[in-house]
């Protein structure tokens, strides 16, 4: 009986962890975001270099998270309940890791725009990094609190992103076509911008698999995107 | 014992049927691009408008795969090895998904591209997408096999790959500055080799886990690709 107790509470320690590493691993997917769209914004490389080499440290606890909940599925018998949550704790830490990977490609085209003059004040951007965030933040919430509703906004949220990244495009394009000295900035803002969509789509993704996990419904390919560049 | 026998059997009969159902999205996901790729390079927008609706084929079995892997894991109690080949089938079929997207997205560019004069003849980006069709069936077949060097050939594609994107980018770049009545085809064009890109990328994901999945040898964190647009 002893032991049968023993036995839970470290069971439940264990899932708890899980919980536990991808907050952490949000506030750090969190973080690199914010500190790649500073590089950019305060045109500082020493930060882009930073969150190329903080990377290691998502990837490490990603793989970390991935062999705990495989531990899990491997020596307790989960029931179905946290066995859907584990399985989407495997998926929703692969994001995180991608989210962090694509801070980094943000960073490196930090380091590339920095080079030269600032093609015009960035305004857009930062709003795009700034519900990003807040969509990771956000999602992490929904998981831990199974909240449905706030999920929900999150793919709401995806939507201003989408509307974000196709301005900035636009925007962009007209620069390009009107001088062509400003090709080649333009291109490294467009790929900022697309980087920072992709975050959004993941961060999106995360909301979905938290929907699916806790009403059983599939609202993943309900709204097929064909707008995206 | 009858009952054992039987159950047994039905066992690897589901888990017969995840690889089965992995190789089929597999097939699909190469066709998709292929066709995705014969839309730009004919100037078929009907070809790319059944690559769009066909995408959902490929969502149902995604989804259908990966209520599978989760029903075995909930009522088999899979051995080590077995556990960790269905948590990687799980991914893998992420993957696959998400390639299918994409090929979605290369046909949407086609629809663009084929309103406006063929800004130049196509080279690299059917070299592009034969690579990356041949890196999916490669690593399926390695998964199937067990076959760790046919993996890392497929992370050796990759560089390929990336190269004729760089290259790509910069011939485009080329083209836009000469001429900046091309920019907005170029820009199609480079968006293309970008989702080419993309998709190697997640072929090569695929091989990482494969190779992790035999050998226990995480690969996927030790080359950071720091040269991506």
């Amino acid at each position: 009986m002893d032991k049968k107790v023993h036995t839970s509470t470290q069971y439940e320690r264990e899932l708890k962890q899980v919980k536990e590493n991808l907050l952490y691993l949000g506030a750090l997917a969190e973080k690199a975001i914010d500190c790649a769209m500073t590089a950019i914004l305060k045109r500082d490389s020493a930060m882009a270099q930073k969150v190329i080499a903080d990377d290691e440290a998502i990837d490490r606890l990603d793989e970390e998270t991935e062999e705990l909940c495989i531990k899990l599925l491997a020596l307790r018998q989960p029931t179905a309940g946290d066995l859907r949550f584990i399985t989407t704790a495997i998926k929703i830490n692969g994001h995180l890791e991608r989210i962090g990977d694509i801070a980094g490609k943000i960073s490196e085209k930090a380091l590339l725009l920095n080079i030269e003059p600032q093609l015009k004040p960035y305004i857009d951007l930062p709003r795009m990094a700034g519900i990003s965030q807040s969509m990771i933040k956000k999602s992490l919430d929904a998981l831990i609190r199974e909240d449905v509703a706030l999920a929900s906004e999150v793919r709401h949220d995806d939507d201003q992103v989408d509307n974000l990244n196709e301005q900035i495009f636009r925007e962009l394009l007209t620069f390009m076509i009107e001088d062509p000295r400003t090709i080649h900035r333009a291109l490294l803002v467009m790929q900022v911008s697309k980087n920072m969509e992709r975050i959004s789509d993941h961060a999106k993704s995360i909301a979905d698999m938290i929907i699916f996990m806790v009403t059983g419904r599939n609202v993943r390919h309900r709204h097929p995107e064909i707008n995206g560049i």
